[in-house]
């Protein structure tokens, strides 16, 4: 594939799009997710911290800064950006760039900068040369492309069978961290670069807990065992929750793990393209709520996975805005009951030109 | 141990000597190793990024603010301060302090503080509340306890423990990635919390490169590879590195390898308290020098390790500033030879009353 014909190529006309639209006209990208998306850099698949990189984007240029770890496999994977070599710092290197000049505003991704990464370019550039961007740059990322859903796809595959070589062996006595050290090595063994985000291994009580680290504790008969986790696989992210109860299901068990399943399966029959995201959360929260377990779904329903964990579009009362087709989003409902347990299911789906497809291979669920 | 006989009591009690020295009222604490030093908060020894909280101390109360995943574990860890749990964001539950009042001026960790973050401490507080902190709250890490070298000194068995196994096993034909892994899966597996860095695991030609990402190269007969790990046990980081070679040495290996060693040593003999750190790196740097090889070694010595991997004090040319009894200094020499390959040897060093303690109990060394 020529670079010119590269999905990097389609994806900075986008963004070029947008900053053009904002008058923006050099753009600084130092969230992980954007720099890999617009330039193709993956630094060996391994996950890339902030200092390993930065892009600045300009109308007509587009240059990637980086250190000496990684400007070989920089300047290889991404063909349409200059490569230039960091030594002294990212702003000591971008004040050398003919290419800002001395008057050019930069702008910025607030959240990804720190503030003393912030000071040093206000005192390199000088003042009123910074701002951060008023564009989201992050929304050309919520429409996956072919390749994009092929790849979150295999992270998918891959958790789903780690997740279920563990549930082949989860018994009794299993520590919740010993469950979550067993996914994240089998999530290797399979292929992926490692988790794409801390495991959730909640049992008992801690099932109740909607973020529970996994901890010392080992489970117990009866109880039930919360698992939340996701591979990451050439950068692209899984994430999926499956609830098992270790012995025979309890009436009350029994009760909350069916409710949520049919809250989960009423929003993934909502979803299609131009219908509301959070008309899908309210389809399943609906349900719930009709049951009277209400109080007890507390999260949002769900939220985009690609090459970030959490990104556009949520699934929540607050996110209004239309679905549409190359959308990949989690689908997750829970019950909580304090002190008792709780049930969470989640699943992957993508939004098609005519409705949806469920991502997941396995639907490996009890059915009650 | 009652809170107040605690660690952190005293911690506290330092910081705030530093404070009152310098005029700051209310120190924002948002770096995870400082947030752990002065409140004993571990959040279930998780590696806990920045959304999990941040200490607000002043001069007479100290604050926890987390999230609800974590209010319990922070109420047990960390009694001396009041946990708060935050449910808007950091900004608005500042805002409702009493403690801060409508005039204190809040110092924050610029290196930890998103730009997003202080933008809306910014709004939120209105104009002139904020400064970067004038004093360097991290110094008293520097000054290990007797605890806190026994905790390095675990994780650093541990890592030993790993890296000996893996020695055991490594081979012609593993690739680096799957040495990485394994080194990974034996930290936890002798009880620790994970890898306090990314591994390194370079062979052949990427052992030149100083930092290499461990990829799908295959080691081959012949090659040295550098193995630079370290487990984190508690929250403490050990950090060694090991050069094996694949096979029977050759006369340059042979010559690189005994020379890293030697100036390795030579520089272990020249820690004391109160001997400039700047001298030490210059103990190893000298002796590699002298036998030709002074381009081939580019790095820095070594650095301090504790609840962070990179801490004061750094051993390198730039910090003339002596060594104190309770540093914990890595020793890092290395020459890296570009296309061939390259040798690293790090051990983990004490700084004594009367000299040094070498805390690696294994000094599994070739001898040439």
């Amino acid at each position: 594939m020529s670079a010119l014909s590269s999905p990097e190529a389609g994806r900075l006309a986008r963004l070029r799009r947008l900053m053009s639209g904002a008058g923006v006209t050099a753009a600084l990208v130092t969230s992980p997710a954007n720099r890999r998306y617009y330039s193709g850099f993956t630094a060996g698949d391994v996950l890339i911290n902030e200092s390993s990189g930065a892009l600045l984007i300009t109308r007509r240029s587009q240059y990637l800064l980086t250190d000496s770890r990684y400007t070989e496999a920089a300047k290889d994977e991404a063909p349409l950006f200059k490569v230039l070599e960091y030594r002294r710092g990212l702003a000591r290197e971008l004040v050398g760039l003919k290419t800002l000049g001395p008057t050019v505003r930069l702008y910025f991704e607030a959240e990804f900068l720190s503030a003393s990464q912030l000071f040093r370019l206000q005192e390199t550039l000088g003042p009123g040369r910074l701002a951060p961007l008023p564009i989201n740059i992050d929304a050309p990322r919520a429409a996956k492309s072919p390749e994009e859903i092929r790849l979150v796809s295999k992270a998918l595959a891959i958790t789903e069978a780690a997740v279920a070589a563990l549930f082949e062996k989860m018994a009794p006595g299993l520590t919740e961290r010993e469950a979550a050290f067993f996914l994240e090595a089998e999530f290797r063994r399979l292929g992926a670069e490692g988790p794409s985000f801390d495991t959730i291994v909640a049992s008992g009580p801690n099932a109740a807990l909607p973020h529970a680290s996994p901890g010392r504790r080992k489970m117990r008969a009866g109880e039930m065992v919360i698992v939340d986790c996701g591979a990451r696989y050439r950068g692209y992210c899984a994430d999926i929750t499956r609830t098992k109860i270790l012995g025979r299901p309890k009436a009350w068990q029994r009760e909350i793990y069916a409710l949520v399943r049919q809250a989960q399966l009423r929003a993934i029959e909502a979803i299609a393209p131009g219908v509301k995201a959070s008309d899908v959360d309210k389809a399943a929260r609906e349900h719930i709520a009709r049951s009277g377990y209400g109080q007890f779904f507390g999260h949002g329903l769900g939220h985009g996975v690609g090459l970030a964990i959490h990104e556009a579009p949520s699934l929540s009362a607050r996110n209004t805005g239309p679905l549409s087709a190359g959308n990949i989003v989690t689908v997750e409902p829970g019950i909580y009951l304090p002190g008792r347990g709780g049930v969470r299911l989640e699943q992957l789906v993508l939004v098609t030109e005519r409705g949806r497809r469920l991502l997941n291979r396995n639907t490996d669920f009890y059915e009650f």
